[in-house]
């Protein structure tokens, strides 16, 4: 076997792991977005019965798994492998969704971009033989994020134009072996970009010169260009990382307008759903991949995609200490297929 | 090429992707150990000249790497694929140690069994020829664990026997392709177990029954046997989670008391250093196995090592929402060779 890496960040999944099957829970904003229909469950109720917010989103992940599996046939014990994360202090939501499924767990942390580094590595545990089935997944919570990283709901904090709204929602997606349907062609992993921006409540301009970084080595690496993609979209950029990311890639004279979109910006409707420049979180492109963009491929609408997950990796404290915020950004390239 | 996967949760590394380097840092305490001859830097300024406690873990990362990449003759270009974690929230140790270096970043959370994860897909990177040259690499800090987890220091806080004194170190290790020296063989991926320990000073017990178990699917899965090593370790049990393994042992009528020992009961004089039931942390595991270990497997004094990485996957806020705290263990078999 040869090796499977190109240039200096990507790889390329030559036995092409399938999508086996998909799930995405959204909360109760999600549900009066433009992509409710698209989702496997929504709430109106995003306590979803449980005692806490932290509680509720480790209940969402457990719903997307178990939907995931109910719509590909499968059991906790044909998963050989699952991977997940979230932005929960100590990644909660995910080791304590999983605790009694037995299914051998990795636990990621990538901020926002954990999804794509979940696919990944779900890819490569497949396509090296590692796994015969393997699980992605990553989720957030509007409520659960906003005490942990800025203020408890009930203080009523006034939020800044820049600022996003943490998605409520999970997405879990499986990975296996099948010669139809949408799979994984190659990918491109991020190292950690730092433009030196400070404003935690801009992190779309503090996660754009990653997503930037990876696109270009993406590019790069692989002999790529953004002719072979017809939809490139970024996890959470949200309005002004979307705007950022674009100029920077005009003044190499690319124009992505026409196909490029972001997930936290196709998640709600901006103006009528107030969340200033749109959604954020590991649930964000998430459950757009899970829930929306899935579909599309599965349609054959959509025939190659670039799904690219973006993360802000700062925490309370870096921001308290004087730190700026490193971004990273994870790139898979996914193909579509009739199932 | 074949599956790699074995049974529920094992995978075989059948190219032995070689450990080229490793580096340990240790703190002041560590200094004090009985290991301290066995790490490449240890420092009695545990504030490694920086502002914050923070700042200072994050620099032994730094230091961790960069002595590994010098002891290997390589360089940040080199390295295709990182794999590093922390016990700090939002993982902020190991995403801005690595922000200068351009190296491909995965973040991971694995609590204090991260060492043992990052190795475990570092091993499947090189492996499948995901990666030529791939690092784990993992840290915790006395001072940064303490005022996250339990009370700043200044307070003074009593502790309990059971507790356990998190280490101040990072560990960082290369593997690639090589011919010669110590090479990583198989792995057990854990699952998560939960038996209901609700005492966050008692961690030793609640991840006891993981590593247990993940020592059961590794003998099961693979066909191997204790008499299949010389060394079996556990990262951070200390002296009760020890004691607690060894008797889960017992009850199957297996004695391991010969090869066994648990890396936070050999990093300290227990009684001498005060430090109740033993060392625990991110860097403990992995600065006994990227110092001591590994020397004794590159002189031949060791021919098969079983280090299984052991993490409580609790946080603050679950325990204070009463919340049982589940465990996970992964195990990574490594074969001595000379260099």
């Amino acid at each position: 076997m040869g090796t499977l890496h190109r240039g200096r960040q990507s790889i390329v999944f030559d036995r092409r792991p399938a999508i086996l099957s998909a799930a995405a829970i959204g909360g109760k904003k999600e549900r009066e977005g433009p992509l409710a229909a698209y989702f496997d469950e929504t709430t109106a109720d995003t306590t979803f019965r449980q005692l806490s917010w932290e509680k509720a989103e480790s209940k969402m992940q457990a719903l997307a798994l178990e939907s995931a599996k109910r719509k590909a046939g499968l059991h906790d014990a044909d998963l050989d492998a699952l991977f997940s994360g979230d932005l929960l202090n100590q990644c909660i939501s995910s080791s304590f969704a999983v605790r009694d499924t037995g299914v051998p767990f990795f636990g990621l942390y990538g901020a926002c971009s954990t999804m794509a580094e979940a696919l990944i590595l779900s890819g490569m545990a497949v396509n090296g033989g590692y796994a015969r089935i393997a699980a992605a997944m990553s989720s957030s919570h509007f409520a659960s994020a906003e005490r942990q990283y800025r203020f408890p709901l009930g203080y009523g904090g006034q939020r800044t134009p820049t600022a996003q709204w943490t998605v409520t929602g999970a997405g879990c997606m499986l990975l296996g072996q099948r010669d139809r349907g949408p799979c994984l062609r190659c990918a491109t992993v991020g190292t950690v970009v730092d433009y030196g921006i400070k404003d935690a409540a801009n992190m779309g301009a503090a996660m754009a010169p990653a997503a930037y970084a990876t696109l270009r080595a993406h590019f790069d690496d692989l002999g790529r260009s953004p002719e072979d993609y017809d939809c490139i979209v970024t996890g959470d950029l949200g309005a002004v990382g979307k705007a950022i990311l674009l100029d920077l890639f005009r003044r190499d004279g690319v124009a992505l307008e026409a196909i490029y979109d972001d997930c936290g910006v196709m998640i709600f409707d901006l103006e009528r759903q107030d969340v200033h420049a749109g959604g954020s979180g590991c649930g964000c492109g998430s459950v757009v991949l899970c829930g929306y963009l899935l579909r599309k491929l599965q349609k054959g609408e959509l025939k190659n995609l670039l799904f690219c997950g973006t993360g802000a990796l700062l925490s309370p404290l870096t921001t308290q200490q004087g730190e700026s915020i490193p971004g990273v950004c994870h790139a898979v390239a996914i193909e579509g297929g009739r199932v």
